[in-house]
């Protein structure tokens, strides 16, 4: 027989402000393991805000979640993390060449031309409430995102995934997609019905209430 | 006889706004192939801004540059091309698991977390040229593209390379720099030593004068 193989781990925040519950990227990883039926632990570690040890910033250079740990493999971002564990597993990536090659891009695709254009709306909305340059600077920056997003729709026309298969890039773009406001979704319908058919998978059920169960909301925000 | 390897083609566009000439991610792939003195094929696409034919955004959704093809693979994403480079040549990405792990998740924390918000603070700044908000908008932009920074700063340390070897995530992380305001950079000596000791390999040089001996500078900004 095999040896049994070991059970991965992923850390995860123990507290966190109440708007980043269900928000953290900890559920990508959760939602792809889950996909394939492979169990995991999950380390907490402290809030969002709170300084890191220095064992953990040599794990995470950045301080952020989730770091995955399977044997000597020590991974931190969360599309890093997806490619290992789609390499592992055609149903999250597939193991032809090309459609792998696209899966990938795809993954990457919501990682640098997608979520940051939605994060930088998201940032300024926080940031700027209540002040005289919010408006200005969200006029300037949303044009940025709209222009991805109506090309993303365009690509993803009226099909199910990105591709013919489900796969890691759909895990990540959903992600990215259900926090952006709905506003911004609104004018595409098929991107709120990919979003909706993507976090109706049992799957990302699952990877949400085990995330929510573990994060206890309420840490505060930074002076 | 084994048959000779089909030279892989890149897109670069034909002509770009005078501020973008040195600054498009094609570099990213030139690069990569110049370390391992792979020839490549350059395909020059119109500009920037210039409408994208539907064959070009069905190889790249968002109607950027690079698109790489070799044989029947076609990839979109300067990260998703480099890994592939990577997956190729050990010069670039190591065969050793966890060594392979931590280039790849640099490679996507280059992209995902510094690129983001280094590119945030180059959007208010280019919009909100005479306009009352950019400065508020900024000071609240900033500090995020800061900590990143001084995180980073603190990892790579004295070392030459994220990790003892050069990898596809010096790559991207010395592409990501070089395009910060000198003064984001000006804290941390040994993130501007680590962006000279990158871009005087000589293939950042060869790579960068490949690309701008193909861009023409000249294409008028969108009204």
């Amino acid at each position: 027989m095999p040896p049994t193989p070991a059970l991965p781990e992923i850390t995860a925040y123990r507290s966190v402000p109440d708007f980043a519950c269900g928000r953290i990227k900890d559920i990508r990883i959760r939602w792809a393991l889950d996909e394939i039926g492979r169990a995991y632990r999950t380390r907490l570690i402290g809030g969002i805000f709170e300084d890191k040890a220095p064992a953990y910033l040599a794990d995470q250079p950045f301080g952020q979640v989730p770091v995955y740990k399977e044997d000597d493999l020590i991974l931190f971002e969360s599309g890093s993390i997806l490619i290992h564990i789609g390499e592992g597993d055609a149903r999250l990536l597939p193991r032809d060449t090309a459609a792998r090659g696209r899966a990938i891009s795809w993954t990457i695709a919501a990682l640098n031309s997608v979520e940051p254009m939605i994060q930088t709306l998201v940032v300024l909305t926080v940031k700027g409430q209540g002040t005289d340059w919010m408006a200005g600077a969200i006029d300037a920056a949303k044009p940025f995102a709209e222009q991805r997003l109506a090309r993303l729709s365009e690509a993803l026309g009226q099909r199910d995934w990105l591709e013919a298969d489900f796969s890691i890039g759909d895990i990540v773009m959903i992600d990215v997609l259900r926090n952006a406001s709905p506003a911004l979704l609104a004018p595409h319908a098929n991107l709120t019905a990919y979003v909706a058919r993507g976090t109706a998978r049992p799957a990302f059920q699952s990877a949400m209430a085990a995330h929510l169960a573990d994060c206890a909301v309420g840490e505060a925000l930074p002076a």
